[in-house]
């Protein structure tokens, strides 16, 4: 059957010329099978990050419209280049630009949010037999000015193309097999997942699986645009992202993730009277920081105990910030610990199970490593530990599980 | 008075952050003064030829298209550093690509021609009193794909822009002072020329002065846009390009130009019998040779030599094209050289006097330099000589007509 397929592949996938080419192979190997291709490209290897240093060299604050201008050239430039591979391999594909393709956008500069896309142009060139070669991460607003739509934002693109175009299939193409029970690196009998709701990776991704920029998830999830993530160096297939996971077994979790790019905050001494806790966070939120897990203890004086975690790179903003507050609302130290990590396990199953929260304390407790801080939702539960326990609990939690 | 003025900054100029921090400097300070500007720039020291490269790994025949597609980047990635850096500065700017600025051309992709440019957005843009930053080089077609203008195409966007929006001022920034009456690396004597007509300019640019592109002068020339050519790194007034120049004294000629890329081709005994010549050059040009000067010895037998000469990277197709055809229509050797130059003198002033053919001869009789072969037009005057002999043949032609 012929098959509309949106593939999406990330700067590692095109970093050089042989990659480029060799994606070009496997492009054109669809087409030979008789399918319509687009094709989502993201900017060679690490030039989007050159250019950011380009500009930082002329201004510590460049204007965001013409840091869009700038950065967007990245991915003009790989689908030129991959336009000219395909060529070469004697199949007929044309390039565009996110504003070519009518990716109308918001005015949100450097994280602007898709509005619409009037995909004429790539219909067009489908019925010309054209493989359609588009530039991620951009888009143009209704006045004619370039935009980005953030870190990780081709995928995004891939998405919504696949969502406008009506597509069989969206492939993300990276430079792993898929999305794992857990890191293989830490544990080499994590198992590559078959089928993955929506919702599942969208906790994965939030936990520090950085297979997929939630955002994109999000949108896949709203318009329900089913995704294989897959590897650009095989053939295999890879997870699909879905709706619904038809589980044949008693899955009670479907992965295992860590976070180590956290710090925790504590304000000691905090008055426990209403109001002050908020005064805390707006003061952090209004600075642009985004608070993770919080934890208060309860309090049996008028004082108590506030922790929360916070990414690293603003971590010490954090307790600046933090101080002068404790200051004026009269709360006592700020102490701040780096060397914590989250884990966390992520399952639709839990939500029909009980005891998972209890297994998973458990095989902590087992192994003797100390629960910091305790958080929750539908479909996940993590746990802040010492970091140096951080590799172990996530082995010891996945065989506990039976993901091996 | 307030001024309209664009300016042209090329790719030297902004070959890194410390100089693209002294063009907006400049910019700025023409509008501190209160003038309008648009600022036209190439692409950032010599990225356009490593994107030329990078396309070289993938194909060696890559589609024009997609070539204007990579190229294109160049220009829109020193529009908004640009605009970055005046931001800095403390002043309004706006980037635009060609596309966004209405440029619209014709189809022929790497060398595209200027068809209108709507330049509305641009007026808006000066009306909100911002410095206006235009990506030279490019443009875009009616059917929305984009352009490039060739090499040296920012001057003729400059040019262009100038002309559509009436500018008072069309400034072509360059790293020499202005045209001067011959390479000053030759004749140290030579001086800086402060007036000179857009056919003397003409002549000096394709004879080998390589200031602007010639096509630009030809559009200055035909809409009669007055260009300023100075120095990025001076204040000082460059060399005026204008319809008249108003010769106080007698100038004879204007200036002294040498062209050593150049190589001599002699066909020996060609039948001489008309369409002979034409057939030749015919089959030369098919094959986008572009001959230069010709020459054909009036013959006493049936015999003849014609001479001429080709840009010496065509030389060796010329070569076996040439004895191709000589074998066909029966003529004798083909015989290459490429130890030759081309000095020319270029001058309005040798209309309306006699003798100055001769003085050049006679110049090049008294220091012993044999002349090859000779070309005039109605403003020049070019010798093929010796290469060995070129830079005296400069120096003492440069003397003869007083322009030390």
């Amino acid at each position: 059957m012929k098959k509309l397929i949106v593939q999406k592949f990330g700067g590692s996938s095109v970093a050089n010329a042989e990659r480029i080419q060799n994606v070009a192979k496997r492009v054109a190997g669809y087409k030979k099978d008789g399918h319509d291709l687009v094709v989502v490209v993201s900017a060679l290897g690490d030039t989007t990050d050159e250019l950011i240093k380009l500009a930082n060299q002329i201004s510590n604050d460049p204007p965001e419209r013409e840091m869009d201008m700038l950065l967007s050239t990245g991915e003009q430039i790989s689908v030129a280049l991959l336009a000219m591979a395909i060529h070469k391999l004697g199949f007929k594909a044309i390039s565009f630009t996110g504003a070519q393709v009518g990716i109308i956008t918001d005015k949100n500069h450097t994280k602007a949010r898709i509005i619409k896309i009037n995909a004429d142009r790539i219909r067009q060139a489908l019925k010309e037999n054209k493989i359609v070669i588009v530039a991620g991460f951009q888009g143009i607003t209704i006045d004619e000015n370039i935009t980005t739509l953030g870190r990780g934002g081709s995928d995004l693109t891939a998405v919504a193309l696949a969502k406008e175009l009506n597509a069989n299939e969206c492939e993300i193409y990276t430079d792993v097999e898929g999305i794992y029970t857990t890191d293989p690196r830490i544990e080499p009998k994590a198992k590559k997942i078959k089928s993955i709701t929506f919702d599942e990776m969208l906790e994965m991704a939030s936990l520090g699986a950085q297979v997929m920029q939630p955002r994109s998830i999000e949108v896949a999830k709203k318009f329900n645009v089913p995704i294989h993530v897959r590897s650009s160096l095989s053939l295999k297939p890879g997870t699909m992202i879905v709706k619904e996971v038809k589980i044949m077994e008693d899955a009670l979790i479907t992965g295992v993730t860590l976070n180590k790019n956290e710090a925790k905050i504590t304000i000691c001494d905090v008055p426990d009277k209403p109001g002050v806790a908020a005064r805390i966070f707006k003061e952090l939120s209004n600075s642009g920081i985004s608070v993770d897990m919080i934890v208060q203890n309860v309090s049996h004086t008028r004082k108590t105990d506030i922790s929360f975690t916070v990414p690293k790179p603003d971590s010490s903003k954090t307790i600046r910030l933090a101080k002068k507050t404790a200051r004026v609302i009269g709360c006592g130290e700020v102490l701040e610990d780096t060397n914590i990590a989250r884990v966390s396990i992520v399952g639709v199953g839990m939500k029909s199970h009980r005891g998972v929260a209890a297994a998973m304390f458990e095989t902590l407790a087992e192994n003797k490593i100390n629960i910091e801080m305790i958080s929750t939702s539908d479909i996940s539960i993590s746990c802040i530990i010492q970091k140096k326990f951080a590799e172990t609990a996530v082995r010891q939690i996945h065989k506990k599980f039976g993901l091996g």
